[in-house]
């Protein structure tokens, strides 16, 4: 059971180019994404309501889109308008439409009851909008669902054992970092950990030559169902980081959007940004690249741990302490996902 | 659930020539098809009841065909009539055997009761006994249900959007094509189209360079479960076809025979004759490399509707008004399986 | 349901080299195997208790393997003795345990109650010990039930037909040959077959030259759940074999274990053995060869036999005589299998 009352990311802005008409699962559901001639973006059913053929097999005709097995063509609102060799068109012929907004590069939907979606409420990504931040978009396909990937986000221990030598640089950050009081929200957590006169790890090693020993920190939060911000630095030790002295960081601006596709497979969007002033695309196709090299050490292990569950529906996770941001997502999803099930 | 008392196609005459032992799956069971030394066709179970081991991994021995794990020998009416080390033989130990005919260059199977198996009312295909009547036969497997096949055999508007640019040649066909009124039978329905002052579609214009603008008439015949006979043609336009003159028509032949293979998978047989008197084997070839471009346009669309509509069962079809000779051809079968299904 | 209180085989021992984790399923089960650094084998769930993640992606350190997902380190017992940034760790954080024995070239595991586990109970295979016999220990990964190769080995007349041109040499086996009574055991049952005054097999022509006919016996001894002992040769013809002249043989000895790995999949452990005096890896090769041509004939088969009975759950198989001892072998399993439920 998916949380359908919230806003998930559908697709990065610039995959709707060139009258593209993308068909997605999002939430076992078949949609059809485009961008109209009006350059609005639409995303109804992707499955003509006639014979069950996809919208995305058809052809974009003005702000319409025409299926491509017997003509039908649909509008924006998923309304037939055109059978060819028919007169009149009964109004139950029509597919199903979602609420979409296009905003921060990000197209966002809305899959469950239109009424209730507020625009306000998109928990968007502010760097994206801001012209000094930069980064590469992309995106990842997991055969996992997607708590499994929040699991993983939302405790940054693993970034010892699973990104030793790339994104972690070290066994010992999950020994020796200092961690704030978990700040539980009712949309979900916001926690930063420090890791104090350590050595830079060696994604940063490769666009930063010059710092010798480093007070790391990382501040996480988390949104329900599935949004990972984080905000992320390195200043030279004993500089006063905790105190709030930022001379001579370098920081990171970091998204990650998991929307379910199916029960075990996930849409997984991400951008890791800068902020610095030279070589800006050298540094940007170098943290992508870095960044993408510890995403498949995680994949590889979410991905197994799906098998994993799944060969045994019986197995019964045991929580450690470390769990606590993770075990008030879960709880939070859960009791949002309740809710929503009490209503309907 | 299928109709069992019926004909289905089996296999093309040919597919059983030098000693092969054909297994095919028909109607979700293991059937092995053969050609005995006495030149009979043989249809049995594709599953030694010994051990379950498929028969059509055999070898075959005078009209028997022998088990090639234990060495159980079966005649071609199923019964085993050897066991190697062995005495006296069980009369259990048998196979099922099915009624086949090998007529019309096709070999037919009755998988119902085959005291009901009536020869006379094999479903076949006259243009293939007609030597003036030429081309390929040939075959296509299918990853739908031969029901989806058949919806889209019935409704011809498909040719506008789907086959455009092979076998329609114009998006005009479905809205401006004129139409007998439908002739509901018994057994299936019958329907002819015209469209009149038309240009030659794309695959018959590399056979037949001369004409311009034409009159081009489909007859289209289906019957249950999943026949398909067209008669077509192409006249001068404007030389009173529709008042029977047939001075300079070029005409067609085409026979679509579903059978059957599991609940979401279908043998197709085919086979697109002409009666050209010059460059026969040319055009035969012509015709074969066409038709099976417009079968792929098909395929694709209805193999990605099964997955549509495995996706979510509870998706409702909804009809249009070319919807009718389908209608009427799924209730008749809906309806004759019922009967079977009380029957029994 | 699977026989548990039993030995199986769960590894060659030389599998567990170079600090190896070995990620293995077992009667459904996820086990790692290794060899600490004290070389006792060790076999734990490959599933670290904390989010699932396989133990055999983990890292070998002294006796214990850390998780190398949140870095929790479990010792030979299964226990969790660490958890980084986590003081005291609860008792109920550990893995599951398996008794396992090193021995004989091979690793065994008992996958029931361990405290019923009897070392002295190994069904092990004592040529593996003698150093006068040879042969390439091997393994072949099953599409199938255990059961179905237990069946297969069970009887011999498939030799005839199955290995006609390899192992069998002749279809004449079948039909010739002569057996003692089965001796039925309360843990498998014995049985010898003697074809006289027969050829040699290709199999045993390629590493012997000079014999003529010969006098062939298989003694075939087998043990539940499914272990395969083959004590074998050929004599010059008429030397008075059955009365034990055992002049100028050549000997063979073969063993086959069989570890469920799911339902419907098996690991396949084997060995073909001799005593030649002279090239005796160049014997050894050619066996292995030759064993393993005869192998993948079964294994076709077996593996389509699987698909044939998963494709109808209704199928009854018919027993023939000589599926006799297959029979009581079947018959004893499913007796322990059910003694088995009753105490739990």
């Amino acid at each position: 059971m998916f949380l359908k009352n919230c806003w998930y990311v559908a697709a990065w802005s610039h995959e709707l180019i060139d009258d593209a008409l993308v068909g997605k699962t999002l939430l076992n559901e078949k949609v059809l994404l485009y961008r109209g001639r009006d350059d609005n973006v639409v995303a109804i059913e992707d499955r003509c309501c006639h014979r069950g053929a996809p919208l995305s097999l058809g052809r974009l005709e003005g702000n319409c889109v025409r299926c491509m097995y017997h003509g039908l063509l649909f509008d924006n609102t998923g309304a037939c308008v055109q059978i060819p060799g028919q007169e009149s068109i009964p109004p139950s012929l029509k597919v199903k439409s979602y609420r979409v907004v296009d905003t921060g590069h990000l197209v966002w939907i809305w899959m469950g009851d239109p009424a209730l979606a507020d625009e306000a409420a998109i928990p968007d990504f502010e760097y994206l909008k801001k012209p000094e931040w930069h980064g590469m978009p992309d995106y990842l396909h997991y055969d996992a669902n997607y708590l499994l990937i929040a699991d993983n986000l939302a405790d940054f221990n693993h970034v010892s054992y699973v990104h030793t030598n790339t994104l972690g640089g070290s066994e010992r950050y999950a020994v020796e970092h200092e961690q704030s009081p978990l700040e539980k929200r009712d949309d979900g957590f916001k926690l930063t950990k420090w890791h104090m006169n350590s050595d830079l790890p060696p994604f940063v090693k490769k666009v930063e030559k010059k710092m010798g020993k480093v007070d790391r920190w990382n501040t996480v939060e988390m949104k329900v169902p599935a949004f990972f911000y984080l905000e992320s630095g390195f200043s030279p030790a004993g500089n006063g980081l905790k105190e709030g002295n930022r001379d001579g960081v370098i920081e990171f601006r970091n998204f990650q959007a998991m929307t379910p596709e199916t029960d075990k497979t996930t849409h997984f969007f991400w951008v890791y940004m800068h902020n610095q002033k030279k070589d800006i695309d050298l540094i940007s196709h170098s943290l992508h690249a870095s960044i993408l090299e510890g995403f498949y050490e995680d994949k590889l292990i979410i991905e197994t741990q799906q098998k994993v569950l799944d060969a045994d529906p019986q197995f019964k996770l045991k929580a450690i302490a470390a769990d606590a941001p993770l075990s008030h997502l879960r709880w939070l999803i859960e009791k949002r996902v309740k809710e929503e099930s009490l209503k309907v």
